[in-house]
């Protein structure tokens, strides 16, 4: 592959809870050499939920690394030997208490391949019912739940009131399909 | 506000080139302790960079972080000091050789908020021409251009061998606004 780059050495500069930090020696395709610096995090899902009153569900919650409130779609990382649709289900549970009889991946990427290697897939859940059984909850997270019609979810992109990748990209995919929701 | 947490204290654990990464002990709501722990970043933009002829331009790079050739929509950091706009102006410049008559802000998000500061802005470029001006390229990367029409675009996103989230959201933008690049 006329691009690839060969790692020379690889040193484990920082061994945090959340994430871990690699700096790489590599070789690339003309021979020079540089530096690589990346940020190791668990795979995450994140999932669009549609309502058959066509609303999605949006979470407000506040965030360390913003120092302020977000609304972000729900997510959340997937366990160590974990499925991600299980991951998907469970989050739903968790932040939710809903159940999705339709989950489907329309996506799955980085989110931000420059430096990290979080891998996302982005589902769409509809079909919406109450769980029957109830998962514990992270108690490090405070949650509160925001039911949004997409006029309304657009206009908070466009304002800045949504400042989320996963929710904005979730949010022009829905913009595509607006029967989302209903044929469930 | 009531999900606000507070500070208690900070402390700068791994200090690299592209990123920091900080611990935080905070004081919850509910006045319980947690530990929080953040990766900043650089802001950074992206640009849609549309043509006349209704195609989008995408970039094949090799990146570290994904061990792998990824492709992706024309981006970069913005360096200290820099305007946003400027350095959109700058990457199209610097990467395709491009300048642009019509340069827009779609949307304005965190890459990933639940570990990062990186904050992005995407833009829509259209009314492309070449530049008169060559700015110096980065030694550091190895870049091809391609071209993709819209139904292209979506079917690699379909397929997986798009996997970059800021171009899955460019897409899908584009998906909304099929008009773009023809009236510039």
């Amino acid at each position: 592959m006329e691009f690839e780059e060969h790692v020379q050495s690889r040193q484990m500069v920082y061994q945090g809870d959340l994430v871990q930090v690699e700096r790489q020696q590599v070789t690339m395709p003309d021979q020079t050499t540089a530096t690589r610096e990346i940020v190791r995090h668990q795979p995450a899902i994140a999932v669009l939920m549609v309502t058959p009153e066509r609303q999605m569900i949006v979470e407000q919650q506040w965030r360390a690394a913003v120092n302020g409130l977000t609304l972000e779609i729900p997510a959340g990382k997937v366990e160590t030997g974990e499925d991600m649709n299980a991951a998907a289900m469970r989050e739903l549970n968790e932040e939710t208490r809903l159940t999705a009889q339709h989950l489907e991946v329309v996506a799955e990427f980085y989110t931000s391949p420059g430096f990290t290697d979080e891998f996302m897939k982005l589902y769409v859940a509809t079909g919406l019912t109450p769980v029957t059984t109830k998962l514990p909850q992270d108690p490090d997270e405070q949650i509160a739940l925001i039911k949004l019609d997409l006029p309304t979810a657009l206009e908070q992109v466009r304002t800045g009131q949504i400042q989320d990748a996963k929710t904005v990209m979730a949010i022009w995919y829905w913009q595509s399909h607006p029967e989302l929701g209903v044929e469930a």
